[in-house]
């Protein structure tokens, strides 16, 4: 894990005026990274960092003579500099974190008027830029990592035996869709697919009618491993890059008649949704703690099992997921938060994950994504799908304007957002992931 | 699906005499492709054409003049001049058949001296080159479609119910690793994973002892879709490039104890071998079939149901897979066949896995990769995978050098062979797909 330094000073203030701001996501203590371009325009998409309102364009910057003197930081600015953030992510930790100490030095209240006026060249509005996806996304596999989901989600299918005799020694996982992931405030189409209607025997092909959302974390890879050879769980944190938010969109009718024995497919591959800010590790590493199991058991097999990550390898993001009727978006209400909960309470860390998922020699590779899986806690209103929230879509939701829903409609907005915060620490934040649902195109056959 | 045309004459010969030797895979009729270079040169990889024994260099072809007159095949053949095929399986069927048929007119045994000389010259011998992967692979899904494979597996698992109710509706799929998919000839390390031995309740960390391989074939796309929008049945064939053979490498024990409920992970994603050569869907033509189910299902869903996809969908490819160990190689003993089986036995045609992936408005790519499942036949000597020829590891096969085998030894070699014959046609066949089992590499922890 990393190790403190002088860019995780709580006081730390940065010359930028929106990066001071009370409740700011991007403080100078941040740095997250994106790939952007001014809204609309022919500009390239390139790599930038967020500091408080505006966002810092490394293409810009690694030519605008800042980080001479600072070859490292020079190299990993100018690997940001292309359309995908890959280049920078296959360089490791050193770099990474050279281009970070070098950005906050230039961003810090402490930095001279000429160097001011130098970066200030480089610095476009948050308002005004378009996000793409952080990086070329060669593998997607998402993870199973909450227990309390894991055992909700269980107990609806399997009352009297709601965890599988597996779950807590393996990570469970299985690979996702890669070409439908998509950045936030891209809309999502209500899938349709084969569904078994109760008392039927022959299926039919209709639109999802249990469209649901599942509140993750996604993993951005660095330095991957060669074939063959395994990533150590003390390793792992260094092949890790940095984390976003990640929206599971899940349709749940056909995913309860095509998942087995093979897994979820089609009620998954439709869509998957992640915020434009990637958060590294260093900027998170103050939020680092102890796991909380609620079985407290410490008896992983050897691969997942050390010291440093029990004792310090999860991590305290607090996570939020909530909703927008066309009704309340029109009445210009605010998001209808429905479940908050936190990163902390899942059963497996993130080096578990990169550690299992390597241990038979599967090669990872810089930008891959992890999914952490659905970060339901340990009670129902911290539950991260409309499945877990509505009992199976039993027991509806009430909406500020009146409206109920058990699963989603169309036009239903769906916003995520993430953030960590503790005494004698600099709080951070994610930003958003959000996207809207649209109707189902008519079919073609 | 492609109509019939002169390229398919059976007595059509070539100037390059071993396209005409009796048995070989590359005739005039065929005219696969693949990525390749010299072996062990600095060249670039780039796209050939198999003839007979040799390659047809696509990059020279482009720059020779040949196709001067041709402007569709021309174009076809520069997009075929990169590392990759992605750029030529992106134009689509009338682009692909430009090039086949200027292809075949200058291999034809009518080409002039002035044409034999000039082509020559863009021609060197298969034994000199090596292969790289035919794509780049955005995404990697693994299908089910052999009724026989999900019976056979079925009764191991389920004595009294092998069959699961959604398996005459649904073509069962999931998603694969593309990162760990390698070309024939590149080894596969056997895979350690996480085991839970019979009478135990600790599960261990150790390799696999139950190493098996599935006999598949892959179906590389073409023009891919937008996402939301769905490709239908009968215009599944024009967004599908060609086909190879698959060896889908899996851990039996690891399978078992890791893949409730999310499908198999660690047990698949370790490797995925295929075959050089990407047969087209024009060369395999004269080789569609009617559907032959057992149980005579025709009352599928309606966007997997067409008269021409039952009559014509099908495809009759002659598959076969075997293994020589270690002694038997040092011996110089030829390949035991251990399974041989058609792919016309599969319960769901290619175009019905093309609609279902995309009914929900998933997105494919140009250069995905799909796998059919094991191609078990209906007798067990066709069955595709050694879980199922030894009865769970029940029944040793005998090897030539006395040796037996429930699951794969380090040193055995697998290799995969594919042809289509029959009457009133041409043969054409895949070459190989072979990989050897290297020993687990040594633990990391």
């Amino acid at each position: 894990m990393t190790a403190l330094n002088h860019t995780h000073a709580p006081d730390a203030r940065s010359w930028v005026a929106s990066a001071n701001a009370v409740g700011t996501d991007f403080p100078i203590q941040n740095l997250p990274f994106a790939i952007f371009k001014r809204r609309g325009s022919a500009e390239a998409m390139r790599g930038g960092i967020a500091i408080g309102d505006q966002v810092l364009d490394l293409q810009a910057l690694a030519s605008s003579g800042c980080l001479a003197g600072h070859a490292l930081a020079h190299s990993a600015a100018e690997a940001a500099s292309h359309s995908t953030l890959n280049a920078l992510m296959a360089l490791g930790p050193t770099a990474w974190s050279a281009l970070r100490h070098a950005v906050f030095d230039l961003l810090a209240s402490g930095a001279s008027a000429e160097v001011q006026e130098q970066v200030q060249a480089c610095l476009i509005p948050q308002a005004d830029v378009e996000y793409g996806l952080p990086a070329h996304i060669g593998d997607y596999t998402d993870f199973y990592t909450s227990i309390y989901h894991a055992t909700n989600v269980g107990k609806l299918f399997r009352p009297d035996n709601p965890l599988l005799p597996n779950y807590c020694w393996v990570p469970i996982g299985y690979h996702g869709r890669s070409s439908s992931v998509q950045v936030s405030g891209q809309p999502i189409h209500r899938p349709r697919g084969q569904v078994m209607a109760a008392g039927q025997t022959v299926p039919q092909l209709a639109p999802c009618a249990r469209l649901d959302w599942e509140l993750e974390l996604g993993v951005f890879m660095g330095p991957g491993n060669a074939p063959g050879r395994a990533i150590p769980l003390d390793a792992a944190p260094d092949h890790v890059f940095g984390m976003c938010l990640l929206n599971d969109w899940s349709a749940r009718d056909i995913q309860a008649w095509e998942y087995q024995p093979l897994g979820p497919f089609l009620s998954k591959n439709f869509g998957t949704s992640i915020s434009p800010w990637v958060v590294t590790m260093e900027a998170l590493a103050p939020y680092h703690c102890a796991m909380e199991r609620p079985d407290g058991k410490q008896d992983d097999v050897d691969y997942l099992r050390s010291e440093n990550n029990r004792n310090r390898g999860a991590l305290d993001i607090q996570l939020r997921i909530g909703l927008t009727s066309d009704t309340m978006r029109a009445a210009s209400q605010p998001v209808h938060w429905v479940c908050q909960t936190s990163y902390r309470h899942a059963y497996w860390t993130l080096a578990q994950m990169v550690a299992h998922h390597t241990v038979n020699g599967c090669n990872l590779q810089p930008g891959d994504l992890l999914g952490t899986g659905t970060l339901s806690g340990p009670t129902l209103d911290q539950a991260g799908a409309l499945l877990e929230l509505t009992q199976g879509g039993k027991v509806p939701l009430t909406l500020p304007d009146g409206q109920t829903r058990t699963f989603l409609q169309d036009g239903d907005e769906v916003t995520l957002q993430g953030w960590c915060e503790k005494p004698g620490a600099a709080r951070i934040g994610f930003g958003e992931c959000q996207a809207r649902v649209l109707p189902a195109t008519p079919t073609q056959t």
